[in-house]
């Protein structure tokens, strides 16, 4: 077991810095095996050292959700932005974007004609400064054109002045246990339909960018060109769940303090309530889930209920209830919130903490 | 309808001062009328302006969930606090304590005789300096000893070198619709029977606080001396769905934008998105609730999917989708958890923006 640290006032977000650099490494080294460039998705992190540390093992660029996430990255000097959401960019947005491109290459998301219109109409003659890639739903139905929509969508930005670099999609469906054979399939489907449409209507060199956490090891180099997962850096519990990564490649967890014991229902005192609530957990709780997230050193305990500052969580019957004032680590269900929940995570190696990493993107919405 | 900002961007949090300050009047109206005390939680706004507010209509003091919290509002002035929380106490968490009592009256929560002698102890010779209310569970089943054990708390608290100055309880199963009345019988019982058993073994000039914001319109003075409300200064969409408050009384709302179209699944487009997801809205969604949010301005729309930075509305049969780029106000869920999620709110009377407030408590988790 992990040493568990006792200097830090909980509820304390804490990153195992050798577990996180073992899984920047391995994701690297998968994508370069499948021949797909790998542009990671840093909403997960927020953080800069993190970026860096992905670049610095092959990454192509980072995926961002929003115009103030870019503006954190380019700050820290990233170079290569995608901002992965169909925006819908006012003349304000448009000046903000405008000022990125004097630091970086940004390529922002589009998936109606509306949008890709407004977006040329605000950049106006500077439109071509900013490439944009067209979203397509391969099935998790949030935003996105229909993969026969997209050549409408490529031909109404080309049409704008926009330059067309390519498609993506977010095979969001891929979560949920033995859901992401499926996705990665949708995903296969839609991506190649589009980009063949595309490139029948004359768009070329066209990045093809996919991917999520789930759906990554299933990813192949092929129609797919780059993959933008996000959660593989820290894992939380939902991964775990649905069996993508093990407790021990876990990176991030909330260190937590045993506050009360209370009774159950059948009068035993065989639960106890921590002080990591939704406002450091986040409450993302998927209808497969166990429980609000789970304890690391303890996979037999469930979180069955959620507040603001408790988390109660049931104990395994027969085992004995840790004393009040016992730490405990808990694993997030969805680490995305968490780490934007926070201001800082302290960094450990062995037990120590060695940093603490200011979560710089915290907060950035849009 | 009230007007819609547009000079800000989006995703927004946006605080109607006009109604924030009838919600403040109405709740210190209704407390003093039933002779209670009242005491907001701050937990729900963390921002000193709305604090000060609520103590200007009448407000005894705050209440708070941490440590942090009672730092940042006892440095904006604020001189009475409790912290409803049976907080485990280490050194560093004392030294904080003494230090806050330098500057205001800081009570504290206790549910166990160990935290009770754990908190004496980390206070030493300076324990009568942080008086102590003994948490009762009444049926929300958090923490919170039993009305039965209660004494024994204070007892061990009262041989720890503490004062104890009263019992509270959190009716947090009034939390649902029809659940109010039945939450108030289970606080005033519960209530009635710790204070008695404390008053017999000898403890007395006891405060007896409780409350909920959907309690409150419930309680009398009597058994209960003190509230606690926390959610009334804004509203939200679950207060709204379970009737207690109008569409009138919401003083706060995310204002968000169009981004995306999409079909529904009989092929109709009758579905949006807007570009408030869970980072601004957070993922609370209790089992009655009928989505993730509601809009302020078009109640039969229904938020049936959210992600981090999408949600994804189902708009009324029949009813034309705004286009994109229209502007929508979102109703979070669970305001607490938005506040916590932005470092400032925009503060509108009339639709113009008045003034910004720091959400200067945000994150203060421990």
């Amino acid at each position: 077991m992990r040493p568990i640290l006792t200097g830090v006032a909980t509820p304390a977000v804490v990153v195992d810095g050798d577990v996180l650099d073992r899984n920047i490494a391995a994701m690297a080294r998968w994508t370069r095996e499948q021949g797909i460039a790998l542009r990671p998705h840093a909403k997960t992190h927020k953080i800069p050292e993190i970026a860096h540390r992905q670049l610095a093992a092959g990454a192509v660029g980072l995926t961002v959700a929003t115009i103030g996430e870019a503006e954190v990255f380019t700050d820290s000097g990233i170079r290569d932005i995608f901002i992965a959401y169909p925006l819908w960019v006012d003349d304000r947005a448009a000046r903000r974007l405008l000022a990125l491109t004097e630091h970086a290459r940004v390529a922002v998301g589009v998936d109606s004609a509306e949008g890709a219109r407004q977006l040329g109409r605000t950049l106006g003659p500077a439109a071509a400064r900013v490439p944009v890639r067209v979203e397509v739903d391969c099935g998790h139905h949030r935003s996105g054109a229909l993969p026969s929509e997209a050549v409408g969508v490529a031909q109404a930005a080309g049409s704008a002045g926009l330059k067309v670099d390519g498609i993506f999609t977010f095979p969001g469906h891929s979560y949920g246990p033995g859901a992401a054979g499926p996705a990665v399939a949708d995903e296969e489907a839609a991506l190649a339909a589009a980009a063949a449409s595309l490139r029948t209507a004359g768009f070329h060199d066209l990045t093809v960018s996919g991917g999520s956490t789930p759906s990554s090891v299933l990813s192949v180099g092929g129609t797919l060109t780059e993959l933008r997962p996000g959660v593989y850096v820290f894992g939380d519990a939902q991964q775990w769940e649905f069996g993508h990564c093990r407790p021990e490649d876990i990176a991030l967890t909330v260190e937590s303090t045993v506050v009360s014991h209370r009774r159950g229902a059948a009068g035993e005192r065989d639960h106890l309530i921590v002080d990591a609530g939704s406002k450091v957990l986040g409450s993302d709780r998927a209808a497969w889930a166990s429980g609000f997230g789970r304890l690391l050193d303890h996979p037999g305990a469930r979180i069955v209920a959620l507040s603001e500052h408790h988390a109660t969580v049931q104990w395994p019957g027969g085992e004995v209830l840790p004393p009040l004032g016992t730490r405990l680590r808990v694993v997030p269900n969805h680490v995305c919130l968490t780490v934007n929940l926070v201001d800082e995570v302290q960094v450990v190696r062995d037990g120590v903490v060695e940093e603490c990493w200011g979560v710089a993107a915290r907060g950035r919405n849009g």
